[in-house]
């Protein structure tokens, strides 16, 4: 930003900020201050919320300066640990404690004053979500936000942690409020209409969602499940399955448990990690339920692959080498149905721009065997520092999934072709293995995958000669 | 305790504790570790119950020191900060959070896993009640010991912040789950049948509680409320009025609503501030449904004075001074009344000590001025740390409301005879003052009072020549 | 219908009726005879469902055919009666019993134990959903039918008389199929997204709805109230106010409750009264919320107005008298703004037909006048059997409403112009006098009317020289 | 009663009578009356329960006179119908619902207004309480107040059939209220203090009532469930296993439902059959919950039997021939332990009477060939209109269930003892069968019963030369 706030509402921020957040007991009196009075959070929630973006940032850069830690404090301290460290237990417990005490943001006793607050968690999530858009638009580049964002993480860790969460079974009995918000947060694969999100609570599906005390009436993430019998290759047939609205489940029917939609809806709750134990908490009741469902598997969106494609061609059309992404065989059948086999590379890129290459059946078999290759190798081999660069590939493996099935024309939406030709991809949970994986991955980054994806990421690499 | 544990469970503590804590992840890697496994602290909570009382104690012990904070490294961090205090900001932020991070114990990220399984949260309330009274008992004075409560005071604190706890209205339609357990947690006014708990929630009184998410259908906190027409001066006309149960409330004979019971259930959440919250979000509620309320006031139990009471007389019987409590026209008449006047003090004792007294109406004639003088005083004049020495009393102050009116023969149970001479006290809340009131306690130590309890006070203060 | 079911069929309905019918006990055993087992109900409703229409007409037709009443023993027993009328009491008591017994059909019992199974009472409600298509469209005109009809009825007003019912508010957090079905069953005023939706039951706004224990989650009744300041005079504002999802309500704001919209949902339950009841549980309930509204008040469609219209134009135009409906005055205005002097009624009619002329503001400012005048002596003057004709006049009017208020431009959606030129009527329930106005109207078929109405009514008189 | 209330308060209740009993309509206007005044319907409710006993029954009295059937009209359309059987049928028709109008008391309007108040339904059971206890205690043998009674059943059967009813189970969640009111009508095996009624809700238990949308919160019969490993022959083991309040119910351990006690909590619903539907659905109800369970079976109390044996004892004694109960050797044994050879069958009478006999083993053991024989005599043998004289007998037996087994010593304490010499049946339900011998029961008056019964029937026989 470029223009700064003007003088007169500097100095409202200075003494609104002066106002109500409140100074620092001294470590004696700690446990002995006045309480805070509720319309101190409520005049600072107030005034936030009239601000605008720019505002904002103004606002959260004071805050995060002025209301932080003293250094000078914790340099004294710290020092007294470094003289005190042969002491005796008592004095170096003590001296640490302080230490602990100065090391505390004077914005974080704030915060934890506003959750108090009617409404006040709600507010700090969404501030968070400020925060997070200022840092990552580089809005602000200052270590003190960041700061400030990483005190607010910690704390709404500990707020939103799994044993104050409610698991909530969603039917069409919940309220309509519940049932209209998970409608408008569906992100993987949005609902239309009632009876779309009808079918999403009907026979044969399950929807569950977190809430939490602070926030009610809110599902805080939604996982949509699919009761099947084998494990599904295909998100329409889960979304437009007409047969199922007035029939009764079939037990019997139910051998699979697929996680076809997972949406987070809280921008300010981005790390904290709420999707991990969702799906643990969902397998965990479903066995309760159906005690005889061996398969567990997610349905998923590969977001990114036709851009990192695309990206791909472009890279090796400037570098004039376009071969290594299709066989010479591959390249001559897309060059015979489109008809121009000078720029087959380019033509290709704009089909795949447009998505009218699923249009024709002959280009669409003729592009299969690559497409599958480059998408296995986008999940499997790209990375970002070590770990799965796909974001929903790296869910999964942090919880232990394995890589286990590509499946092609799985999505044949325009979205599902503009994201990922189609192709998505099954990451299974196979329960007396996740621990393990989830251990693998993390510590040494190693991906478990089936033997269709080794297969197929073989393939890439012998034709890129990698 | 004397016996130490034998060597083989000695042994086992020890592999538990190395199996169940995991390991610190480094600094750099704290954000991906993987996921502790909830069967760790199932283990974990699982051990610990099947220990006895001395044996908790060994394990605690074990946990404070072989898991807490690494000394060492904390102080060459300290002494980084040191080093690095002039350097730039972003170093400065990141030495200082390395720091931070080296002084949080390894068992917080152990409760943390704890309060994400089922059952958790409740189990480091009740861990945290062992520890308190192992160190309010002086079976241990380990300094780590305290620590590990506060770590703990700490947790529990962010996670039953109010924000995060519901009120409840407790009527006859809530679960006799609830219902059981507020009979049984009743600490002041004892409740002894159906019919006892029903006048209770029935018409012309309320009942609230704190409940919270991880601990569902437990009463964290119960206030229970008489909406009369003047402020009450006697708990037996709340408790045992038996007109009230099957009649309509009329609301215009409802002018204030009297606190008369206050009870919480959960010893492990000490000085976690529950009360003060509940007092405040029952006058808002109460405030909803009744505007024209215009009086807020407890009706109190004195805990403690007539142990204090009977300290006074012996202390000034052995210095033989006993004139000092009474006047001599009192001790005229008590000793004309017991008929023993060489020993009007002894007998004095005696006659409180069994709550005989009580039964001569002349008796009780002639000590209500004393009696109501000294309890003044007790109230207002004895200090702990300069606060009121009286419990009930320093958290009614706290909260800012007035010592406003003690009340004769106004518990009339032998309970109430035995242990404050049935004298009982209303600490009034002045909706406009209370905040007010409660800055000038809690920094000021001053006491807001009545005109009466201060004249009872200046009688004490004459009489006693203080 | 013409053809004749065939006869196989004819026999599997004969033989369904006799095993699933149980024969009447006799008087005595009537006690003592043994359950009819569920399966036996099962199969009838099964079977039932399982017809065409044309069936089902052949089949209820058997039904009231030869499992009524016995009109040999009502005879028989009649006569009896007759002989018995002078002996002692309980003779004549006991004959008389035994001649209701023999009057009561048998497929009276069989709907008993229909009503009995889960469902049941609905397929009774659905059954006489049939029957009376059957009659209203004189598919049949048997007099058993009609009697079947009488019974059912008999027995649907006892399972729904009004302390079965529960009154329920209708709020955002009510189950999503309760809402989705008030949205279908809107028959007033169509609802046609969440949002229309989200607007009837939000702030000033209430949604009531019976519902019954036999038929859980189906509204059987709705009632749609806006809390306005003034009786309102226009449907628009109340279906399209933007401003008011957000806000709070402002009780001060608040001094007319607006029945807007009024849908039966089961069209079994004809002539069984839920209205009635209905709009005085909700007066009584509105009452209780906020005892200060003085103003209680329907905004009524005119269904049939301009039909009615339409009907008198065509029947003076073809007696070449059109002139009785508009003056003079009137119709060469009419004549000058549409241009055709000469068949000015015709155009009227066409433009009605139409409704264009809404377009036109000088025909609308024209026609005004006439358009009211015409719709006060519709809902005022024309009758049937006495009643007014008009059924939702009817209704209000047996209620004890007054006719309050015609409002010119109410309704200005094609429906509203489509049918009654756009107007709309206020049905005015004065709380003191509905009683007293709705027995003169279902005794002596007087109508309360405002001056307004009456003022209208008169003029018409004058001008149709009635 | 034998005074008459005072002349005024006749008045009164004349004056009451013609004002809040609204005179009939004619049949032409039957549909088109204008509604009845709910004022009406609560005048009527309150004076009725101003009344005493006594009074109550002179205004019953009044109201079954005064309000009735008018028997001449009666009387004149019963000769119509005579006349009129040869004609068309829609005149035939016509005239016979002309009759049954007729046939209607007027005061059977009454009870539908007063239905739909609040609190109405719960009136009329209370109401036809007081009559059943009139017309059971012979206070009047008026036949006009057992028409008002068989009216009241009639409808009351209406509003209670099965459809109408909600089936509840009640746990410790439930409401207080519930478990207080079924705490004070459980009449089979009273309960003593809340770990009672905990025990009775909690794991390998069930408690079962059916509640009714116009009484809410009044459970209307109760049953209790035990589920075990075998059909019980032992109550106190059912009701004091102290083992069972924290464990987790296993699966594996539950194969049979034992019923062992019902209580039906309204007088005024006598003869309204919820028990029989009770039992079906909750059988329905475990089924579906437990699939596997293969034994449904009542432990049924045996009221009457000691007192039925008196009577045996005390005419045999008149008429010198004690024989016939027991057998010589019997006689012989019980002299011998008793040591009173000369006056035995006097000595067993008193100690029947007392139970003393239950404290000598020796006396138990000689006593019980002859008790169970005996018992299964008066259960199988003793009829009152061919139908088991024991009315829970009866009432098992109407349902189909077979008379399965005797239990001696099943319940050992002194009411079991003194009401049935400490014996208890067990009714078993073959699912299978039950309705087949529902059906021999009711029509043949055939008791299905066990070959233990049998057996023991069949000595009985031989040993009283029956």
């Amino acid at each position: 930003y470029t223009t700064s706030p003007d003088q007169s509402l500097v100095k409202t921020m200075e003494e609104l900020l002066k106002r109500t957040v409140a100074p620092l007991p001294t470590y004696e009196t700690r446990d002995k201050s006045p309480p805070i009075p509720e319309s101190s959070s409520v005049e600072f929630m107030h005034f936030y919320r009239s601000l605008d973006k720019e505002q904002k940032l103004e606002f959260l850069d004071r805050l995060s300066r002025d209301f932080g830690v003293d250094h000078k404090s914790v340099s004294e301290l710290a020092a007294k640990v470094v003289e005190t460290q042969l002491r005796d237990l008592p004095t170096v417990l003590q001296v640490e404690d302080r230490l602990r005490y100065s090391l505390t943001p004077r914005y974080r006793h704030l915060f934890g004053h506003i959750s108090r607050v009617e409404g006040g968690v709600k507010f700090l999530v969404d501030l968070r979500a400020d925060l997070i858009e200022i840092i990552s638009s580089k809005a602000s580049e200052s270590p003190l936000l960041r700061d400030l964002n990483g005190t607010l993480k910690g704390l709404l860790s500990e707020w939103f942690s799994v044993g104050l969460l409610h698991l909530e079974r969603v039917t069409w009995l919940s309220p309509c409020e519940l049932l209209q918000k998970i409608s408008q947060y569906e992100a993987v694969h949005p609902v239309r209409n009632w009876t779309d999100i009808k079918r999403r609570v009907g026979p044969y599906r399950r929807c569950f969602a977190f809430t939490h005390a602070a926030m009610p009436g809110e599902p805080l993430i939604v996982l949509h499940v699919a009761l099947t019998e084998d494990i599904s290759s295909n998100i329409q047939t889960i979304l437009r399955e007409f047969a199922t609205l007035d029939t009764e489940e079939d037990v019997n029917k139910i051998n699979s448990a697929i996680f076809y939609s997972l949406s987070s809806t809280q921008a300010g709750l981005q790390a904290v990690d709420l999707g991990t134990y969702l799906v643990k908490r969902v397998v965990r009741k479903l066995q309760g339920e159906f005690p005889h469902i061996s398969q567990f598997s997610s349905l998923s969106p590969i977001p990114g692959f036709c851009a990192w494609l695309q990206g791909q061609l472009s890279s090796q059309l400037k570098e004039g080498r376009g071969a290594g992404l299709l066989t010479e065989q591959e390249w001559r059948e897309v060059a015979e149905v489109t008809g121009s086999e000078v720029g087959a590379a380019d033509s290709l890129r704009k089909l795949l721009g447009s998505g009218d290459w699923v249009r024709s059946d002959g280009l669409a078999r003729a592009l299969e065997p690559a497409l599958m290759r480059l998408c296995a190798w986008y999940l499997y081999g790209e990375k970002r520092r070590g770990y799965a660069l796909n974001p929903v590939a790296n869910f999964h493996l942090q919880n232990g999934a394995t890589m286990w099935r590509l499946n092609w024309m799985a999505d044949t939406s325009p979205r599902g072709i503009g994201s990922s030709c189609g192709i998505m991809v099954n990451y299974r949970y196979f329960l007396q293995e996740t621990a393990g994986n989830s251990a693998s991955y993390l510590q040494n980054k190693t991906i478990a995958a089936s033997d269709q994806v080794l297969g197929l990421v073989s393939q890439y690499q012998k034709n890129s000669k990698l």
